[in-house]
């Protein structure tokens, strides 16, 4: 299989780079082999081209299999006056390859649940799915700016909504068979629209799947409150950005979660839903274990290999059972680097 | 002074008639006259005339010195076809009397540290003010609705964000003198004037008060994991009405949050932030704590009664330090119902 590795900027090259071993680790366990070339993205590739996002980037990830990417951004290129931005790149990769299902899955493991700011006995058995449409609303609605005014315009169309609601109820159905989706109907008309349509295809083409509504402002509680109850939530663009961030608060560490982003094709692409963590980058300290669980995301949807993918995820369950926590999960537990997580997984 | 009561709908009118008594009890003590008339608003408004603020509603506030209001909806009004809902009556009051800066104030009471989902040691000395802004962005924008497809338009003008920060500036004086603000400026256009104008007027007019600029959803992810930091929160309406329901969840109980609406005139509206409850509505148990406080705020704002607000706050933190708890508090405990919750603050 061909993959294309962005890794980015701050510490996504460390993190990319420690799960590639990982990558290659499976490779030689199963005999597949895995051809990766890496491009450039983000604040990099601003760097080096001036674009965020150049041609030959986007052209090898339309071939490949799969793109596996660290992360975006840093200080150095946060000017609000600026014309190109890192996140740029992020965004205009996802609309070109037509990644409208974003997959963040959070589900505490053990050993971090010291590092969330929730009660423990809250997250015992978590274990949800949070489905982001990531192609569609104000992210990609036309912007204006006008003499002190600006806007920005949120639209979506049934087709949009169809597609990634089906992706939730196909997802719920391997799983335990509740969705919930999340809207602010009483309010936008985009969401009484989301909010039809998703009542619609629930209805009629998973009579299997139980659906439940759920308003935006209610589900930022809800989500602390009693996070068990939930299996598969499905939102648009902007409340799955912030409902995702919040969510990663149950598993502790943002360090944990991995993240896939599906189109109709076989390709994805696969990142940690942690930022690019400037302050720490270069020290070999990132915890790449959010990365790790990415190429398991990878191994599963793009590629099919369903036992690669568990496999993997059972290292890194391994690997936290047995204490080899990076910084940021230690808490006050002696810390492993970036590599050596790596190699404890592997 | 002139106080005109929406009770809403549910457990709206509960709360208020406790509140009542306990600004009666805070007029005999100090020798004030209030005078209370009783409007409609949301579903029952709907139900009575059509209309979810009637003219007569709206008429009646705008000679009044200050609203005091429970709550509105419930599902007999929830209709997604419905071309009247109970929140276009909440919605409309605010916009007709220019309310832009919605207060709410989140500490919480040790008595209720054991209700709350997060760990108690990161809730001591947590003290929080988010400001919402009330009146414009994506609630009061274009809607529309075509064949397939809908739209919401979010605008904002450089004079709506400046009134909304000066207010925030001017409360974080009178508190820590730190503000964050709140956006999704490296997405959003509105987010990017948001961030411009904020920086602006704090470097202007507010040298003395420190601001920092937060992304929404890092923001959903910093209040969970270390609240004590913050001290003025100030955000536009949409991501004000979600990080205000999760930073619910650091008091424990939406049962205990008041929140105070203001525009520029004496005028405000004063109203707990939870909702009208229809599961528990009639049967005497709803907890009047937030609707008390909500009083309190009216008294500070609208009337100017500094010394009375901080006595009903210290009667309401008298009665929960006495273990005077309603159902949503208990956690096992005995409860009382809501006049004897209102007795005891008395
Ligand atoms: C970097 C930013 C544009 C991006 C988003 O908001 O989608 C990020 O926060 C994410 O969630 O992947
Ligand atoms: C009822 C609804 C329209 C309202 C809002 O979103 O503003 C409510 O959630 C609130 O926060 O006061």
């Amino acid at each position: 299989a061909e993959i294309v590795v962005l890794p980015g900027d701050g510490i996504g090259p460390e993190v990319t780079r420690a799960a590639l071993r990982v990558l290659r680790a499976v490779g030689e366990r199963y005999g597949h082999r895995f051809t990766t070339h890496e491009h450039l993205i983000g604040g990099a590739a601003i760097d080096a081209t001036g674009e965020p996002l150049p041609a030959a980037t986007l052209d090898a990830c339309r071939k490949a299999d799969a793109v596996l990417l660290g992360a975006v951004g840093g200080p150095q290129w946060s000017d609000p006056q600026a014309k190109v931005r890192p996140e740029q790149g992020l965004l205009a990769i996802r609309k070109a390859l037509g990644l409208y299902a974003n997959l963040r899955p959070v589900k505490p493991h053990p050993a971090a649940l010291g590092a969330s700011p929730i009660k423990p006995h809250l997250l015992n058995g978590v274990d949800l799915l949070v489905v982001r449409e990531l192609t569609g609303g104000i992210y990609f609605g036309d912007k204006t700016r006008g003499d002190g005014i600006a806007s920005d315009l949120c639209t979506y169309t049934v087709a949009e909504i169809e597609r990634v609601v089906r992706r939730a109820c196909q997802l719920a159905r391997q799983r335990r068979g509740h969705v919930t989706s999340v809207d602010k109907a009483n309010v936008l008309e985009t969401s009484r629209l989301w909010r039809e349509t998703a009542t619609r295809i629930a209805r009629d083409e998973f009579p299997d799947v139980t659906l439940e509504h759920q308003l935006v402002d209610s589900m930022a509680m809800h989500l602390l409150a009693k996070p068990r109850e939930y299996d598969v939530i499905v939102t648009e663009n902007m409340f799955g950005d912030i409902l995702t961030d919040e969510a990663s608060m149950l598993a502790g560490s943002l360090g944990l979660l991995p993240s896939a982003s599906l189109g109709e094709g076989q390709i994805g692409i696969y990142e940690p839903i942690h930022g690019s963590a400037p302050d720490i980058a270069g020290r070999g300290i990132a915890n790449p274990y959010a990365t790790i669980l990415s190429v398991a995301m990878l191994l599963r949807h793009s590629l099919g290999l369903e036992d690669e993918a568990k496999c993997v995820e059972l290292a890194v369950s391994r690997a936290l059972d047995d204490g080899q926590f990076t910084g940021d999960l230690a808490a006050g537990r002696p810390a492993i680097g970036t590599d050596a997580a790596a190699t404890a997984v592997i």
